[in-house]
């Protein structure tokens, strides 16, 4: 009757108070409510809104309807990065470990591939042998020891938040800002953090493509950092096309330990170093950018933090080998380069439509046995450049000819080239803290 | 993907269109589209709305769904009742065999109990041996030979809206115009009518109490009755206070057979007579009111109708001697007299109120095996009346002391008793067609 009364409520645009999320996130969360009455809440949620005393309270529902990772007794600052999902989004691979080797515990805790953009844990389940589902007794031991582990959403974290989250993707109602904003923080409160970096994608290929939207969105999400003690920083960044060069799982891991050793593309390198700095000044590991900045390419040309990756992957069941031999990661049967149809300015690289050209590859989700972590493209041509036809532009990363086939169709319906480009979006346009929102200096 | 493609799409306020519309109830019934999806769109249905296409669009669906009744060949007007439901409310009882017995057939799918309001199967089964889950092939042979059959929805009609009614209740998805009416009218549709009339409540003890809101659901439902060549006449009659006296199941048929014998109180009797003269005049049997309703009293005055019934009654396995001894139901154990609580004007009798507390004596649904469908109230003083202190207003019948006392707590929070009282609503106060609603005009 709980759930008929609160479904009722918010139906006429009422309030849920924090009493009656806790009592329903927990009868949830056992399977006392099913999942029809929770998804006719979601839709109600999605349409009527929740304002912010709401967002916290369910937030706070979510969080304490499990466990936490307790990690205070470790006397390190503990610090994590989350983005709101893009393609070719590798960050978190570079960030962690590089976070990690100077000092700062990265408790990190990803998710897996949803719709069109990848997830860090497929990307890790491409290493031979790496395990993503660490125990949180075991992430615990690793982070005191090794100063991060990188795991997935435990049945202990927040399970409220790890049902719903299934529930939400089936019924249509992920795009909501307080339903993203509480299900992201519950598990980032989950892991004790004393700091969190936002990497807030905007753009066609982001989840939510509205600059307002997004900035709304990093407002709550601070907001509700705040309330836990928890000191939020976020950073807008462009997902109008795909974040460095390598889109797919393992290609990804390739171009992550590129980056490890000072070889990453540009973007990738400029996104990672500005997280990565707002990490290191949340910790008080650094006082300013510039400072911070240069103690990471310092860890990284000393060769610091490809080793630490290596530690990492060891501590997780992985072939720590493949830092310094990424051919031990599943390679592709069939490689084929894709040129420019004709002559013309790169207009557009679609992200959803690369995204999406990786499943009809076979080659999102490690968890579906059947799909192939080494699917993906190399994508070398990108938004402003000048190519002419016929000029190699991508390199398709395929399991069969259907799926070179299936990897041109993509490639030819996300490019697009013009006699004209308009500028590609500002790699990183905004900084978001508690204070409000600027534009983003980067020297 | 069906399912999540247009869940989203009336999430944000698009249309579904008619393929889309049968796709997804055949989808539904078979059990291939879960639960939650579908809890989902009914919420966005709910919140956003379905024009007058998609109303039709979905009543079709769910009428296609299954399969119909098929009564084309019995070569009379067939013309049915349905009620929007209330308290006290038996007139399907003495309308059905009423109407059957002066020449027109009388194919009747009623429904259950539902929340505080009595269901017509739940009154019907009270009568010991009375089946109300005749086969379609059972119903259409007693309509031929008796003109008429009382039965429930069998599971060939409309399956997809017996499983989406039963979710609505369950997800506060109850109350929405296009969801009653598709729903109403895809089963109703399903029992190859040549008329329709409908008695549509308002008031308090309405599920739809508001008078626009009532006018509006009855010209949704005239209309799609239309499109089906199926013609709707709607009566608005008051559910501000129970019809009748008796409340409860063996009670109302008790009621149902003393009107039947000419004996019935006069609002019961006024609301029988409106809605049967209505029938009458849909299937052709009479031209104007006043002819309807003496060709409907004289069925009454020669006994013809009380006949009909026991034919009813004996044709469905029900023992038709009750007609003449109604002390053949089920009696309740313990019978107790309610007195008014101090002198004044009955200012309401709150029909919720009444209902609920059938419910609490433990009296509803009888397919709760431990349901008595003997308790319930006999209730004799009416809204407007003035009544002294300790003057006997109702009788309580009850399973046990408990149920008594359930039962006086119910009555003494349903009748308000003040020094003045505003008139009740007008017991039938509009009429509604195809060409508008009117003030409906009692001689």
């Amino acid at each position: 009757m709980l759930a008929h009364r609160l479904i009722e409520r918010k139906r006429d645009g009422g309030r849920i108070d924090p009493g009656e999320w806790r009592a329903l996130a927990l009868a949830y969360a056992k399977g006392h409510v099913p999942d029809y009455q929770m998804a006719a809440l979601l839709m109600a949620c999605f349409l009527r809104g929740l304002d912010r005393a709401e967002t916290a309270a369910l937030t706070e529902a979510m969080l304490v309807s499990g466990d936490r990772l307790d990690l205070a007794h470790i006397g390190r600052p503990r610090i994590d990065k989350h983005s709101t999902g893009g393609v070719g989004d590798k960050v978190s691979l570079v960030l962690a470990p590089l976070v990690a080797s100077v000092g700062v515990a990265v408790p990190m805790m990803s998710g897996r591939s949803l719709g069109h953009t990848g997830g860090t844990l497929d990307k890790l389940e491409s290493i031979p042998g790496f395990r993503t589902d660490l125990t949180l007794e075991e992430a615990r031991a690793q982070i005191e020891q090794h100063g991060c582990a990188m795991i997935g959403q435990t049945p202990e974290i927040a399970p409220a938040d790890k049902k719903m989250y299934a529930l939400r993707d089936a019924t249509a109602t992920v795009e909501s800002i307080p339903l993203i904003a509480a299900s992201i923080m519950s598990k980032k409160l989950a892991e004790d953090l004393t700091g969190l970096v936002l990497d807030m994608k905007r753009g066609s290929g982001a989840f939510i493509p509205d600059l307002d939207r997004v900035l709304d969105l990093a407002d709550v999400m601070i907001k509700l950092g705040a309330d836990h003690g928890c000191p939020c920083v976020a950073l807008v960044t462009a997902m109008d096309r795909p974040l460095g060069r390598a889109c797919g799982n393992s290609l990804e891991v390739e171009e992550a330990i590129a980056a490890l050793r000072g070889e990453g593309p540009a973007d990738l390198m400029e996104v990672t170093y500005a997280l990565g700095a707002e990490m290191l000044i949340l910790a008080g590991v650094a006082k300013e950018i510039e400072e911070a900045k240069r103690e990471l390419e310092k860890a990284i040309a000393t060769g610091r933090a490809a080793e630490r990756f290596q530690r990492i992957i060891e501590a997780q069941g992985g072939n720590p080998g493949v830092v310094d031999d990424p051919s031990i990661l599943p390679q592709a049967a069939e490689c084929e380069i894709f040129t420019a149809p004709r002559r013309g300015f790169v207009a557009r690289v679609e992200p959803r439509t690369i995204g999406r050209g990786i499943v009809d590859m076979g080659g999102r989700t490690l968890v579906d046995d059947r799909a192939d972590p080494a699917v993906g493209f190399v994508i070398t041509a990108r938004p402003g450049d000048w190519i002419e036809g016929g000029e190699p532009i991508a390199t398709i990363f395929a399991r069969d000819r259907a799926s070179v086939a299936a990897g041109k169709t993509a490639l030819r319906s996300a490019f697009v080239i013009a006699e004209e480009a308009e500028p590609p979006l500002p790699l990183i346009s905004h900084r978001v803290t508690a204070s409000g929102a600027e534009l983003y200096r980067s020297e």
